[in-house]
Order: C-alpha cells, then sequence, then structure tokens
C-alpha cells in the first residue's frame, strides 16, 4: 500500500519525518511518497493542482494526503474521499476541489470524525501529525470509507481558474505556477491554440507551438504541451519565468486563431 | 524496522544517498525515514532539539542516526545509546545531551569500537556513512547494543538552555529556532505564562495567548503552545520571525503574570 | 531490490512523486532512494560525476535512473547499462561517461526501444516518467538487460575533465563541484601532490595535506581527500569555496611538489 504526501511544511523542520513516524507506527509495511513539501505557505489551489496532475500516476488504492491547512485548529473539518479508486484525506478547505469537481456528484466524501484513528493529545497545531497521518494509515491499512465518519454533501469546493472569453476569438488565461526549469504552467490546453495563435504575455508574443524543448533554438520563448497537459510557455535551456516576469496568478492574453486558417 | 537519520548535509550532495545504500547492503528490509537534512551546518543544538522533539513519533524499537559532526575525523567518540525503547546513534558530542538528561542516569551510553560493523576503510571525513549508516544498520537487524562497544559513563553533555529568572516575576527566555512560516520556537513551557503575562521581543509586546492560529486576525502578535510542547511566537499567516527580526539564540523578556490575577 | 534516482528536478515540483508513482505499480516492492534532484540544471557533468562517487556504497543488482536530460524529446536515445553488477538508465548524452569509460570495452549498453515497458502516451516532455522509470522498474523487477533493446555501441561519451600538465612539475586541475558546506571539490586526486606541493586559487597558496578537518583551527585553508577520493579545498566550519570565490569549472593551478624532497 501506498500513501503520497503533499504540504506546505517544507523540508526543513521535522513536521514531515514525524508525520512518517505516526503512519509507520500505525502501517508499518507502507511505502510513503512525498509528492512534494514545498506547496507556498498556505497555498491550496497550488496544491489542489499539484494533487490533480500528480495522483493518477500511483497505482489504484494509493491514499493521498494533503496538509495545506490555514485553518487547523479552527471548526473547519477533516475529510476523506474516495474518486477514481483513490483515496484522499484533507482538511474540508477546497484542497480537493479539483479531484471532487471532475467526478460525478457521486463521489463519496466523509467527515472525519473517529477519534478512534486519532493520535492523542490531538494538537491544535498540527492536524497533519495527529489527525490526517493515522487517518490515511488506518485506511492504506484496510479500513473503509465509511469508518472514518458520517457523509458529507457541503464539502468546500472553490472556484477553479478557467480561460474566460474576452472578446471574438479572444481569452485571458492564467498562470497556474511555475515550475524548477522556470516554464510557465498556464490554464490553457491545447485545444484553445488553433493554428494562427498568438499568446500576449509582458510585451511578448508567442506564435509557435513545439513537441519538445530541443525543437527550439536556446532563447526563443515558444508554447508547448507540458508533461500535465497544460499548455506552458517555455524556453529551451532558460527561465521563460525570468523572461516574461511573470508568476501564478498573472494573467495572459490569447488571440485563439482560427481552425480554418 | 525503522531508521531515521537527522543531519546538517542537505539534499544536494549524495552524502544521505550514500549512507541510504550503506544501510541498505546491511539491511535490505529496513524502513528509512529523513527526519531533515537541513540542521544548521555544525549546530549540535539544533539537533539534539529538533531530535528530542520528534523521535517519540516513532514506534518503540526505532533506530536513531544524528550526524551533526564538526569533529569528525578527530578523537570525538561515536556513541550508541538506548533509551524510552528507542536506540540513538550519533557522535559523543552532545547531540543526544536532551535525550540523555531527560532520562535516569541509567541510560545506557556504549561507545562504537566494534570495527566489523564498520565499512571499510574508514574515510577520515564521513562516518556518517563509514560508521553511523552500518551500525545504525546492524543495531535495526537486531544487534544488541553491547555488541557496539562498552558501556561508557562520561559521554559529553550540553547545558540546555532553559529559561532563566531575572528578577521577581521575570524570566529570560531564548528563541531555539524558526520553523517553515515563521513561527519562533521558544524554550519556555505553557507554565511560564500566568494570567497577565507579557512577553517582549524586539520593542514589540505580546499578552494574548491563543489556542489555534485561526484565533487570531492575520497582522497579530500572539503566543500558542506549538506541536513540541514549547511556546511558540506567532502570526496567522505571516512570519512572527520576520516581523521581530529574531533568530536562534536571541532572549525574550518575560514578565510571567501573576497566578492569583 | 533497490532504484536510486539522480535529476536536475528539485523538489518543489511533483515530478520525482510521479515517477516513484509509476516505479511502484510495476514493482511494489522495490525500494527507492534520492541521490540527488538537486543537480544544476541540465548539467550532465555533475550527474555524471555524482552517479559515478555514489553508486558504489550501493548492493550489487541496484538500478541507477539518471534523468538529467535537456535533449528530452529529440532524437538522443534512451539507454541501458551494465557495469560492476549494478544496472544504469539515463539518456543517452555523456551522462554515464564515467561508469562506461571505468570499466572494459565489454560493458554492455542497450538502446532502450521496447516500448511495452513505456508508460503510454509518452510526454515529449518527461520521459523520465513515461520511459526511464518504468524502464528501470521492469529491469529491477527482474528483466533481463536485452529485453529494452539491441546492444549499441556508439552511444554518447563526454571527455572527463582530468588536470593536465602545464611545465615542469606542474598540473592545472578543475573545480567539479562545491557541497553544502563550502569544501571545494577538485578533479584531483592525493597521488598528484608531493612533498612541497602547492595549490594556487584566487591568490591563496595552500600548502597543507591534512587528514581531517578538526586537524586544522577554523580559518586556515587546507587541502584534504574528501569522502569520494578527491583532493577538496576546506576551511575548518567555513566556506572555502566562499573564501576563494570559485564554483564549477574554474582552474586551478598546483605546483606538484617533489617526490624526492
Amino acid at each position: 500500500m501506498i500513501i503520497t504526501l503533499t504540504t506546505d511544511f517544507g523540508l526543513s523542520d521535522p513536521f514531515v519525518g514525524m508525520m512518517k513516524g505516526v503512519i509507520l507506527g500505525i502501517a508499518p509495511d507502507v511505502q510513503i511518497v512525498d509528492l512534494t513539501h514545498e506547496i507556498r505557505s498556505y497555498d491550496i489551489m497550488e496544491a489542489a493542482f499539484l494533487l490533480n496532475s500528480s495522483y493518477g500516476y500511483f497505482p489504484e488504492g494509493t491514499v493521498h494526503v494533503v496538509v495545506v491547512d490555514p485553518g487547523v485548529g479552527s471548526s473547519r473539518r477533516p475529510i476523506a474521499a474516495a474518486a477514481n479508486r483513490h483515496t484522499f484525506v484533507a482538511p474540508d478547505n477546497g484542497v480537493l476541489s479539483l479531484i471532487l469537481s471532475a467526478g460525478s456528484t457521486g463521489i463519496p466524501v466523509h467527515q472525519i470524525t473517529n477519534q478512534g484513528f486519532f493520535r492523542h493529545p490531538v494538537s491544535n497545531t498540527f492536524h497533519g501529525r495527529d489527525i490526517f497521518a493515522p487517518v490515511a494509515a488506518h485506511l492504506a491499512s484496510g479500513a473503509p470509507l465509511e469508518s472514518v465518519g458520517s457523509r458529507i454533501l457541503d464539502f468546500v469546493r472553490k472556484p477553479i481558474p478557467r480561460p474566460r472569453p474576452s472578446g471574438e476569438n479572444r481569452l485571458i488565461g492564467t498562470v497556474l505556477r511555475v515550475d524548477k526549469f522556470g516554464n510557465v504552467v498556464t490554464n490553457l490546453r491545447p485545444g484553445d491554440l488553433k493554428p494562427g495563435f498568438r499568446i500576449h504575455a509582458s510585451g511578448f508574443e508567442i506564435q509557435r507551438l513545439c513537441f519538445a524543448f530541443s525543437d527550439v533554438e536556446p532563447g526563443e520563448l515558444f508554447a508547448i504541451e507540458g508533461s500535465t497537459g497544460h499548455i506552458e510557455l517555455a524556453l529551451n535551456q532558460g527561465s521563460a519565468a525570468g523572461k516574461l516576469n511573470v508568476g501564478p496568478g498573472a494573467e495572459i492574453e490569447v488571440e485563439t486563431g482560427h481552425p480554418n486558417n
């Protein structure tokens, strides 16, 4: 059995290690995989996006724990959900929005209330260690989803930023994140760009959609379908984000081109 | 069996990976967990504090390896100790001070001298790979503590910074570390703060002890019992360390308040 | 079975996690060890050096995956090789140069063409996830090297920077990398330094070869045989790289001394 961890804890503190200790105390044979612990502090939508892009590469039955939890210790609920044969454990703050919106309304989401699964005493500041980790360990060990608590229907959904029209054959896209190489991941999909498209960002114009980084000379900006299926703005062996001076949340104007060109 | 690793090696170099290779060559089925590798270079007391805050979240029988080792290659001894049903492997430089001082004087501490457990040749600069990792693997595989070498009583203990009185109802506390979120972890305990307390730091005064980050408006400084049981100075969704401009070792003045208020 | 991963992906993105998910879907019982993911972006020779310094600390039979791959999506080939009872999976861009040059010319190198081992669809931008990870998982599960594709002889070898003579008893060495502590790892070997040697770097002169960091007072520059068998320029509890202001690729002048001194 596999448990993945996605947090904004970073790796300097022992928070992630503590969660793993709690998990292995309950489920000694589980494989724990770090998805990333470098989510920007409190950035629920970055975590939602990364989790949604990543969980499908794990085997069915994997339990995914997400702890980006600015509301820890408040009345926000902990939840567990089952979607596409994966299980998700997270605070009810919208971090599962993309998982839960992608499926049918029939996705079961349960409020976690079964204190028998918790580590006691439960800290007010670290539910990752005292609630999410042990609940995930119990689920990975075979506890049924219903055992965590009752099903709820009013879980939190955050609006997902989608490209929006801004005139005839025009869209406004949004930068979702910048990866380690400086590639600018947008919320555009390949189908949004038709022959003759132009992307306008920071005074630069991008007209080229490539299939591989190596198709392009170093220094030229281009668009490419990234490994998560989104359009990325890229620079072969350089940082497009640095050249364009854009970051998460920045808007990008797109002339979508003409399908009949 | 679980082995945890705590070092100041960082993750850019392959040092941690080499240690894991050596461990898995001896104990193929062990689970290795990184506690953190981002201890400040040579900061023995930071490692001592983090280990002491963390080991209890692992199952009994876990072997904890700490390699913060400015004296590597000198006459400083390698040691192994058993405390609270956990095993510890580290240089004899005080990094186990909190573990060893917390228990009774009956905690067995052994000097590691059994070269049959070492990886050869033993480098003068990397005992983590050649001594601590293989010894931990043998201990996790069932070798008794006595097999590493003879018991010693004169192991190194470093003084642990505790709050000190500075007048009637006044204490001087110390900042132990700053976590990834900017929370300022002090050596104060909740019992040090009585009704009417005031904490003075960098010209700011903190009078409020909260139970959850979310009890407070963004921007307000407050005190909170952190997940390790220490008092932390915090700012909801912001960096208290940044606002107070303090780091490890900084002193904090406390008027402790009056129990009869 | 063990699979190690060495990449320039960093840990902020979920790329490494995705590779692990794919591996565990094929080989659920494999132990995955991160060697490092902090290779400088696209720096093939840094990865080649670190891999060559590290793989020998793992048990025979380990599968080592290296993904530093500026040519992803181009015609550069994926390869797998067996050397010294270890298996290597990487792009054919020279990243295995030190492994392949160290052995005899009889080292088998195979082009990876067996699409039955790939994850489909194969992205043009992330062969780590879609080709290298699943091929490594199949090899770790017992698939023979020949099953990945045909043997090739014209794999890419990059020249390895070796010290070069620059006059009588003089060498020019090169800085390979700087480690986390600021130690300057050179391509010099202990045998290059004879009694009376002098190393000239950035206006400093180093005449002392020590056996342990602790042999030296803080603040003094010295040479030492590092844990990978290379000469390193070091400063006890300080950054030699900072003091010398050198980085990878910098040249160092060496008067090699006189064996009969």
